[in-house]
C-alpha cells in the first residue's frame, strides 16, 4: 500500500498508539475527580500541556485541549464573534477555507455578522493591502488558514500578522492544521491570537486537537460545563488522546528541518514528473508547503483516477477529506482563477515523513499506466 | 484499589481497548475519503452506528456521534434554540441539573434567551404540574436530567414526555449521561427528541459519546463544517473511539438486568450500613438510580473524607466531578431543601458492575475505621 492521502488523515504512530493505550489502562482517573487517581491524570494532563507548549513555543495557559480542527476553528471564530459581539459585528476571512471555518463564518451571517471574504490571487494567496483594506472600525476577527489543504499553498501570515499589530482590536485567528511540521509558524512573532491544531494529521488518534488562545484572549465557549481547560472548553478532558498527541506533536517536531527536506525532495520528484506529463495542469503553486501536490488532468473525473489508483493500492484524493462527497468543483481552483476544467478534474497528493522516495517512484510508474488508460476510456 | 467514582469516569474495558487499538491500527483511514481505505472506515462507522440504534432501540439516522456529554448536551440546547429562536425563546430545565446543561442554559440567557428553573421536592424530583406551570407560548425546549449525577434522582422523563406530548412544537431534551445501563429510558415511547450519552460513564473510552436526534428534529451545529453525521457535527470522526463505544454500550447492555440487580444489592447494603451509622444524613432518595449513594457528614469536609478513604485505596468523590474543584457546597442538595450542613458535607459513592459486594464490605469496614477518627480531630 502507498497512502499518499495524508491531509485527509495519518496512520497514528505505533508509539503514540502504545502511549493512548497505557494511559487509557493505568490512568482512567478523572483529571476533575479530587482524590489520587483524579489527581495523577491532572497531573499527565499538564504535562501534555507544558510539552506541547514548549514545542509551539508558547506558554501552557495558552494551550486549550479540543476534540479537533474543526472544533478549534469553531471554537476560535464563535467564540470570539460572540465574546466581541458588542464592539462590533464584522468579521473578515477568505475565500479558500476549510469548510469548518467558511461554514462557521456562514452560520454567523444569519445571526447578524457582517462577513467579508478576501479573494486570493492565481496562487491561492491573499494579500496583505487586501485584508487591510477589508478592515473596518467595527471589525472583530481576521481568520486565515495557513496552509491552504487542497493546493498547499502558504498564506503570509506572519505579514498579516505584522498589520493587525496596528489593529490591536482585531482578532487574529489561523487554521494551522495543515501548516504543523511542515510549515513552521511562530505563533508570538507571527502577531497570532488564535490557532487551530488537530491530532490526527500528525500521526495522532482522532478526536484529539488544540486551540492556542493568547493570553488575554476572550472567548465565549461553544461547549459550555465544568471548569476544565480555563473555561474555554468543558467536558472531561480525553487525557489518553492528550498524552498521544503530545508525543505524536514531538515525534514531528523532532529533527523538523531533516523531515521537511525529506518531503521536499519528494514534492519536487513529483512535480517534475507531473510537469513533464502532457496535459497536466499543476495546480500547487511555487510558494507552498512541502506535503501537498495537487494537480488536474483536464477530461479525467478525480473519483475515476482516485479508484483506478486505489486498484493499485495508491490511495490519493480528489478535494479536502471533509467536502470530498459533495460533489461539487473545488471551490479553492475556482477562486484562483484556474477555470472549471481544471477545478473539476483535480486530485490531491498529500505525504507523511513515513513515506519514501521509493513509494514516489513506484506512484509515478503506476500514474504512468494507469492515466493514459484512462484518457483512452474517455476518449 | 477499590474503585468507588465510577459517576465521574469509569475504567474502559479490555476488549474495549482492544477494539480501539484494532480500528486505529487497521482502519485508520478517513471516512469521509472516497478511496478503498475511506471506504472500510465509513462502512465500520456505519456499522457502529447500526448497533447502537439497535441497542438504544431508534434508527441509525438518529444517532450522532460527538466528543461526549458536554458535547452532546451543548447541541441540544443551543442547537435547538438557536434553530428555533425566529419561533420562541423561552426555554426550561430545572435547578438541578449537570453544568453542562445549567451554563449553556446561562449563556443563552446572555444571548436573549428567557430560562425558567424549575425546581425540584425534597427527593429531588420535579413534578410534571410545575413543568407544565412553566410551559409558554413561545417555550421551545425542555432540558432534564434523567439520573441526577449527585444524588441518583430519576426524573418522571416518560411523564414529562407524555405531558409534552400536548406541545408538539416544544423539544425535549433529556441527559441520559448517568441513566444509560443504570436505568432503561425508551426513547420513542418517552417523547424524547434528544438525549445524550457519554462513552466513558459505562467502560467507554473518554472523548466519545451520542447524541440521539429524533428524525426530523432541527438543530443548528455549533461545530460547523464539513457534512459528516448529517451536518448536525461537523469533524473527521473518532472511529476508533466510536467503535469502542459501541462494544462498551454492547458490554453494558447485555444482561441488563441482572446487572441493574447486582448494583442494587450493593446500593441497598451502603444505604442500610449508612442508615446505621450516628449523625449520618442519606440525600439519595428512594426513586433512585442502583448505582449512585450520597450521604453527608455533618461537621465533616467532603474533601477530608475523600483524602482519608484515598489513604486506605478507596476512592470516593464530592459532588459532580466536573464541579469538584469549585469549592462551593453542591447546589443539588440545597435544592432539595437539604440544608447547608448536609449540602458542605456530602459525599458520593457511585458503583459499577465491576465492583463486588466484598469490595463494598471493606469499603463499609474502612468508613466504620476512618469516620469516627475524622469526627475526633474535628471535636
Amino acid at each position: 500500500m502507498i497512502y499518499l492521502d495524508n491531509s485527509a488523515t495519518t496512520k497514528p504512530y505505533d508509539d503514540v498508539l502504545q502511549s493512548y493505550i497505557t494511559v487509557a489502562q493505568n490512568y482512567f482517573g478523572n483529571p476533575s475527580s479530587l482524590h489520587a487517581l483524579g489527581g495523577e491524570a491532572e497531573r499527565l494532563l499538564s504535562q501534555s500541556r507544558s510539552v506541547i507548549a514548549g514545542l509551539l513555543g508558547v506558554k501552557h495557559t495558552e494551550i486549550v485541549f479540543t476534540s479537533g480542527g474543526t472544533e478549534g476553528n469553531n471554537l476560535a471564530i464563535k467564540g470570539t464573534a460572540i465574546a466581541l459581539r458588542s464592539r462590533g459585528r464584522h468579521i473578515i476571512t477568505t475565500a479558500v477555507e476549510h469548510a469548518s471555518v467558511s461554514e462557521a463564518f456562514k452560520q454567523l451571517e444569519t445571526l447578524g455578522f457582517e462577513v467579508t471574504y478576501v479573494p486570493v490571487d492565481e496562487n491561492g494567496a491573499v494579500s496583505v493591502q487586501s485584508i487591510e483594506q477589508a478592515l473596518r472600525h467595527d471589525t472583530v476577527l481576521v481568520s486565515i488558514i495557513h496552509v491552504n489543504n487542497e493546493t498547499g499553498a502558504v498564506q503570509p501570515i506572519a505579514e498579516i500578522g505584522r498589520l493587525l499589530r496596528k489593529h490591536p482590536k482585531v482578532r487574529f485567528h489561523t487554521d494551522h492544521v495543515q501548516g504543523v511540521g511542515k510549515v513552521p509558524l511562530a505563533f508570538y512573532d507571527a502577531n497570532i491570537d488564535l490557532c487551530t491544531i488537530s491530532g490526527h494529521k500528525f500521526h495522532g488518534v482522532k478526536g484529539t486537537g488544540i486551540l492556542y488562545v493568547r493570553e488575554g484572549v476572550l472567548l465565549d465557549p461553544i461547549l459550555s460545563g465544568g471548569q476544565q481547560e480555563s473555561q474555554y472548553r468543558a467536558g472531561t478532558e480525553n487525557l489518553p488522546g492528550i498524552v498521544a498527541m503530545a508525543k505524536a506533536l514531538r515525534m514531528t517536531l523532532e529533527k523538523q528541518e531533516n523531515k521537511i527536506r525529506h518531503l521536499n525532495e519528494m514534492k519536487q520528484a513529483l512535480l517534475s514528473f507531473f510537469g513533464s506529463m502532457p496535459n497536466v495542469i499543476l495546480n500547487t503553486p511555487n510558494a507552498s508547503a512541502p506535503h501537498i501536490v495537487n494537480v488536474s488532468f483536464p477530461g479525467l473525473k478525480p473519483e475515476v483516477i482516485v479508484h483506478a489508483l486505489e486498484e493499485r493500492d495508491i490511495f490519493v484524493s480528489t478535494k479536502s477529506a471533509c467536502s470530498s462527497k459533495a460533489k461539487e468543483v473545488s471551490h479553492v481552483l475556482l477562486e484562483m482563477g484556474r477555470g472549471r476544467e481544471a477545478a473539476e478534474s483535480a486530485i490531491r497528493i498529500s505525504l507523511s515523513v513515513e513515506n519514501t522516495m521509493s513509494e514516489i517512484q513506484q506512484f509515478q510508474q503506476i500514474v504512468q499506466e494507469v492515466i493514459p488508460k484512462l484518457y483512452e476510456v474517455t476518449r
